[in-house]
């Protein structure tokens, strides 16, 4: 039997509890849709979960983000809110091998600003407007099942210059019927972790009961799913000189004791 | 005439006063002399400036980095002492245009992990051992002067794997007399500014003497100069509904007020 | 005095001569009138001709390449009348250093496939429709000079996906009037040479003599100068086993006779 | 039940023919030993055929070619004679999705040269000295179950520099004996089809019994198992105005006859 693939929707469920508006369309939350969508297109292949901003740790332990496969992430109005100590663990995990999709505000979220470096940012515009998002590649996994685009009928713009390293592949390039173009589905790789972010989500529109999103975001986790591990991959280990593969005798002086460890 | 190239030599200038071996080879400093040999080098296409961890804000004020074309970066025992509030202004004028060389054991420096988002990790050997650095593009103009290879008699061996991004571009690759790999000379670009990490430069050698790792380091400053700028590159302007480019009716609800900032 | 960059606009200069709409807006030829936008914009600084398909050897003999710092090209129904033997050698001056920017119909040309190696298709329509050209970077220095975007007011339409490989920066991103999107301006670099491709340039529209257009190339031109040239990118040398940096013994069976050349 | 992946091993086959000291270690072929280490490490999992150039079509019929998941090439004094038909049908096939593998001396065959466009240069010395391929990626899923690196005692040594685009990802690099370097294991995506290549396998060495080889190898058909198709991949398909997905009106001047194929 297949492992399952151990997915955790992550949320700061902020505007759920403030916005009328957001609450109407989300009464238990955007992480409970999100995860719900992932449940009925991956069935047993999956287990999915949330944690969100609230719990201890945010719920993303050292034993929780072990035990996690993919991991997506929604924020927007408490990005400043998550700990950096949560960061730097995501990020570890991210360049050991666990899959990361960051949704839509998320492109602000300190786990993606770390892991990339660049400003992410991006103009943007709340108007209610179509979005036609094109596939650049149809043959793409995270592009499987859909037809040469597809349309979100009211969404948030959101518009170049996109803030972000050259993507390694371009998924989606957004429409907008306000005139602009957004590069709304781009992957990276960094480490051993696959990167996806994928712009759809504004929390004022149903977006995540969307067919199309749904299979998207399937997709992706099934995309993202580690390839490979490595557990050491934040070391930077030491090799004695009579540890070298070829003979050497050490004959220079040093800033560092015998068996000290490097700098940081 | 031609603009002058302005240029800056960073330099947390510790082990110098506490390592006998370091300061006699560099009694007044490594930044020291690394701008004489980029003045040699490049003469009157140049102004080269210094600045140390020492200094008020580590000599890189507002105004400094806003005057600086090209920054070296080099760093190894004190790279927990920079303070964030420079790291960000580094960053922020490295994706404006400014051109980033870090050198060494800068690999863990903060403004480099910063802008790369890995772990930034490496294997090392203090051994003085032979490094003999292959060109991977002899037309790269970081390679320009250069033969098939140079050599460096006594230095530290740094090995793979090297836990960087994908680099833009292979300048060079390092065979260790130890029987270790490097990827020793690496390019990316961030945003609008050019970044080159070079791996040469251990502090208990003369390695900012040798004639082959001047010639890269000006070559490099070169190389680095800003193609263009980009002062709004951490920006996120709100577009308002009548300036679309297309008109359009707002029609759906919003989680911001009207002119509102976005969420960071 | 700096050297003046040599800019060579290559055309198959065919339609012009077969269809009115095409004759009536460039009388002499696109190449003309591609050339006479970049004199305007470059005057001294560069030394710009014209090259099409009917001279001998296509105008480009191994002289001319020899002596062109960045090729423009400009090929639509004749693409398979170009001789592989040209097409050899533009690709060899490509990886040496020269730059070529590609333009419109070129995406099948054979040096672009040839360089790219994918497939270089795209969808298309030809209704006249607007096309607006998204700014991905404001500050590269192809779109220096530019808002954040420009417009063409009529233009056929290219749309994704766009058969290329992901490039190293996309610089423009165009929007539709009939609801398309497509990555409207990408660099590549291919061992030593800058490549850009350029979308706008539809024969049957002024397109070349658009002041935003003629920004764009000229800019482009400056861009893609060669920054360092390696003459002898296709050799493949054998080292002799007494000129290996280590000393080496030689010790097993060979396929190749002392002396004899690599097979290819 | 998982399905199978369709592998073929393809071989020009012909030094086996000519050279004593070839013909002794691979008495059937280098392609049925390397199909032989494909079926031992993969077992069920896999069907793994192979194909020769003296076949018909060089083995390589449409028929078989649709039906084959990863194709593996190894060529050296033979690259001449391959058809530029069945190199169009490779190169075809790998954008549509199929993964390729080039193995050694195949740096210099035509579907390698095709797909990435660049000199594919490298230097060479015959002298069966030690090699040692260093893992840039423990975590990769082409490096599962090698240690830090692994060695091979005797081998042709290939030197940057290495005339390639700069790959996606590198997986391992050599270090060898007399001195040089090289990037041994590169990766690069084209399409949907994911390209590898690897450097050990001189046919004067018994490199393809070599138990890391057979993992390497192994690890590589599973990594480069197709994740998408795109059938269409080559067609440049013409959008009728009518089809536009916002209405539109044509109102230019065209170069195509309604319905007209574009031209290539």
């Amino acid at each position: 039997m297949a492992k399952k693939l151990r997915v955790c929707v992550w949320h700061e469920f902020v505007h759920e509890k403030k916005n009328a508006s957001v609450k109407e369309i989300y009464p238990d939350g955007m992480h409970v849709v999100i995860a719900d969508g992932l449940r009925e297109k991956l069935g047993d292949s999956a287990e999915v979960g949330t944690a969100t901003l609230q719990e201890p740790e945010h719920g993303l332990t050292q034993e929780r983000l072990d035990a996690t496969d993919v991991l997506l992430w929604w924020g927007h109005c408490a990005h400043g809110e998550v700990s950096d100590e949560v960061v730097n663990r995501v990020q570890a995990r991210v360049l050991q091998g666990m899959g990361l999709i960051v949704l839509h505000s998320g492109h602000f979220s300190k786990p993606f600003k770390r892991l990339l470096g660049t400003s992410c940012a991006l103009k943007w515009r709340e108007a209610g407007e179509k979005e036609r998002l094109w596939v650049c590649n149809p043959g793409h996994p995270i592009a499987a099942g859909l037809g040469d685009y597809f349309e979100l009928p009211q969404t948030e713009m959101y518009g170049e210059p996109f803030g972000i390293p050259s993507p390694d592949e371009q998924v989606f390039i957004s429409w907008f019927e306000g005139g602009e173009v957004f590069r709304s589905g781009c992957t990276w790789i960094r480490g051993n972790g696959k990167i996806f972010y994928f712009r759809p989500g504004h929390e004022t529109y149903p977006i995540y009961y969307d067919e199309n999103v749904r299979k998207v975001l399937a997709n992706a986790v099934q995309w993202a799913a580690p390839q490979g591990h490595w557990v050491g991959v934040m070391a930077a280990p030491n090799v004695p000189v009579d540890k070298a593969p070829e003979p050497i005798v050490a004959k220079g002086p040093s800033v560092h004791e015998e068996g000290e460890a490097g700098f940081r």
